[in-house]
């Protein structure tokens, strides 16, 4: 029967292609992965692991500023941006190694090349020329920064990929955009001590998220030093004589920095895979199409991850990946389910934020209640810090059910996980009204806000 | 009709006597509350509060550590226990305050003396001898450390009240208990520097809390440096001849320390109020005895929080005070609900548990799926500390329901806090599995454990 090489060839040794090829050969199938640059792919690579490490570097400098205020007398401290650098690379190393061990011990065959198609069910590494087969092919290359690249003076700029492993740390940095990517990288800069200047076109930063996080967000930033320029784009960079950058805006501004960073979007990687040749469609952004099992329009061709026009997360690829595992090889057809997902951004304050933001919610439910909470956290009384938490609930008024949840504040990140089990299982505000609060912690705010702020009926504020 | 003084009067300024003070005199009611000390109670004035502001104080020690593995330089940081103590009594009394306004806005006449009761409708202020009738009256003393009188040297000791204004920061001090209190003192006078040891009559501690839990902060604190010594209690305490302490041991030990802490549960403050002469009975403990509204055997009379025999937790006591109100004042029987309370014990690492440990849970249900997860967490990897989060979940094999969540690790707090959301509404192993994890974040461990660790079918681990 068998005629192909290999049951199932992954392109693309990230979190989705990493878990469908090692969970598709632990039940037994001949797999393949093949990997041009390392395993781990944005995550692990150049995106949520460095970033995370990264955050955590950053906020010594508060923690060092904080102890005076609980009797710590501190002496001076200094940053070693180098340092820092290669104990990342060494945790990805070894994270990637960790990768590694799990596709070999589970028999995938790691091809260390890029790989493209030449029709349905043939694959070619660039490397070697060969070619081999594969009954399935899954496609998970992933996404780039957009390089932006009708900017003049585009090639100056750095995007994420490169801010990573900058060779030094600048001493100002000018940050384009105004999504998570940006807003993260802009507060680790700062927290190392750079100056940090964010440009974004919008008239806030981080669109879609709760307004409520996002004014939040861009005070607490503004009160450390972070300058924030709304509603305006650079519309060139030059080099200057002194051998640094000067950005143009719009709106007239000359902007002079070391470093321009664009965190204007990710694109999928679509190009040059062979895409065409093997009949994948792709959408206008180059995405590829995929059905609600994540196959293409091939049937034998499955697309998961950033490449796809999804939800561009970790945990989402590995849940695709989990599912096309149940569908093809567990006679068990699942399809993702994006609904209620929580994110967070890890700025400084994090947000979490799980369901309906409120303006979202008002377009689709005619009553809603609105529990809004603004406090100083407690760590902050001794330290002086000026800092707000946010905390907010968007509650159906009829059926009573939780729509969403946001976090403004220290471990966002950690506590709207576990909302995000309660809002995925349809929990109502009862349910957080009877709850007990845990004292003293900041989480105790969301069961303890018993009267809403206000009500929004037929999308007015009442 | 009206012949009291007062509709309501509450004897004890602490969490739940000042909520149901503030309440009722919200509804018109005529409240007067007398406090003796100073209003907040344990939970402000030597609890929860200042306890915590301590565990923030005792952690940067571990920062200035941390840091190095992130490029930080650190230079020589020494603490100052005066200042911490300055900070935190400014903070106090910040606090205090809040608390007198809330009063005060509302209209509660505050006493400032102690209050006994002549007989069920009668107070009696001791500062002035002054008697003043009410309707309904309150007992909301709270309690008291157990001073331990039958132990020879104990009135050399302190407990957790005294601990909190030493004079100066002991080098070394032996604390005496198991429980949440001792357990979190080790660890903050550990992280401000001092010598500790911990000395417990049980084979394990914190008994009761889940055993995963209980082995891992031990193994925890004594990689931390903390000595704990277990099955094993002190006979003794003399005075040196150099000014220290010497404890000695039921095993033969002898223990020198600048210092010794008891921390041996903590008693009803039922002494010295008039209960007999008002009739009220107690329990061979000293804690009020009261229905489940709250009512003691005298029907106008009411206890509420520590004073009675249930959970002696600050938010418990402020449940039960606004239980009470919807019971006498708004016609709506309220019986507070003790089930399902998440906690945390504030040690480093944390604790957050909610619901039924393994042990209780193997005792009440034939057949359970034990999940567990023991990691490092992310900021270690490249701090290089040796520390391990564990997190477990307990689920009924039959009903799927889970049943209890218990975390040791960073931030347990404040994500148990919304675990209690999602266990309180009686959510499933399922509802987890169909959460999308955040990445990073330590808790979406709790959504990605898809296989059971094991199973136990009629207390038998299979």
């Amino acid at each position: 029967m068998t005629t192909f090489d290999y049951d199932l060839f992954v392109i693309g040794g990230g979190s989705g292609g990493v878990r469908a090829a090692r969970l598709a050969a632990s039940l037994g199938k001949r797999v393949a992965i093949a990997e041009e640059h390392r395993l781990g792919g944005t995550c692990v690579i150049r995106g949520c692991v460095p970033k995370k490490l990264f955050v955590y570097a950053s906020q010594f400098h508060e923690h060092f500023e904080d102890a005076i205020g609980y009797g710590w007398e501190v002496g001076k401290n200094t940053f070693n941006w180098r340092k820092l650098i290669a104990g990342k690379d060494k945790e990805i190393t070894r994270l990637e190694g960790l990768y590694r061990h799990g596709l070999e011990n589970n028999g995938v065959e790691i091809i260390e090349s890029r790989a493209e198609l030449i029709n349905a069910h043939t694959i070619r590494f660039l490397r070697t020329g060969e070619t081999v087969t594969a009954e399935k092919i899954i496609v998970a290359t992933g996404g780039t920064p957009n390089p932006h690249t009708s900017l003049p003076g585009h090639e100056l700029c750095i995007s994420s990929n490169e801010a990573f492993d900058l060779p030094e740390l600048p001493r100002s940095i000018l940050i384009a955009g105004g999504g998570y990517i940006a807003v993260e990288f802009a507060n680790i800069f700062h927290g190392l001590g750079v100056h940090v200047t964010l440009i974004y076109r919008g008239k806030e930063i981080l669109s879609r998220f709760d307004r409520d996080l996002r004014h939040g967000l861009h005070k607490a930033m503004t009160e450390k030093g972070i300058h924030i320029v709304l509603s305006d784009v650079i519309e060139n960079v030059t080099k200057t004589p002194e051998g640094g950058l000067m950005a143009k805006t719009m709106d007239g501004k000359s902007i002079a920095v070391d470093s321009v960073m664009l965190a204007l979007g990710r694109n999928p990687n679509t190009q040059e895979l062979g895409l065409q040749a093997a009949g994948v469609k792709i959408n206008e952004r180059g995405a590829i199409i995929v059905d609600k099992y994540s196959r293409t329009n091939v049937t034998n061709i499955y697309a998961l991850g950033d490449v796809t026009d999804r939800v561009q997360l970790t945990p989402v690829a590995i849940h695709e990946a989990m599912c096309f595992i149940e569908t093809e090889y567990r006679n068990n057809p699942t399809a993702p389910d994006h609904d209620v997902i929580a994110t967070a951004v890890f700025s400084q304050p994090e947000i979490g934020t799980v369901g309906l933001s409120e303006e979202e919610a008002t377009k689709r439910y005619p009553e809603l209640e609105v529990y809004r909470a603004e406090f100083r956290p407690m760590k902050a009384t001794l330290s002086g810090r000026v800092e707000k938490t946010i905390m907010k609930l968007i509650v159906d008024a009829v059926s009573r059910k939780v729509l969403g949840a946001h976090i403004l504040g220290h471990d966002a990140g950690e506590m709207v996980q576990l909302l995000g089990v309660a809002l995925k299982a349809g929990v109502t505000k009862e349910d957080f009204d009877r709850t007990m609060a845990v004292h003293p912690t900041a989480a105790e705010e969301l069961v303890t806000m018993y009267k809403p702020s206000y009500r929004i009926q037929n999308s007015e504020r009442v």
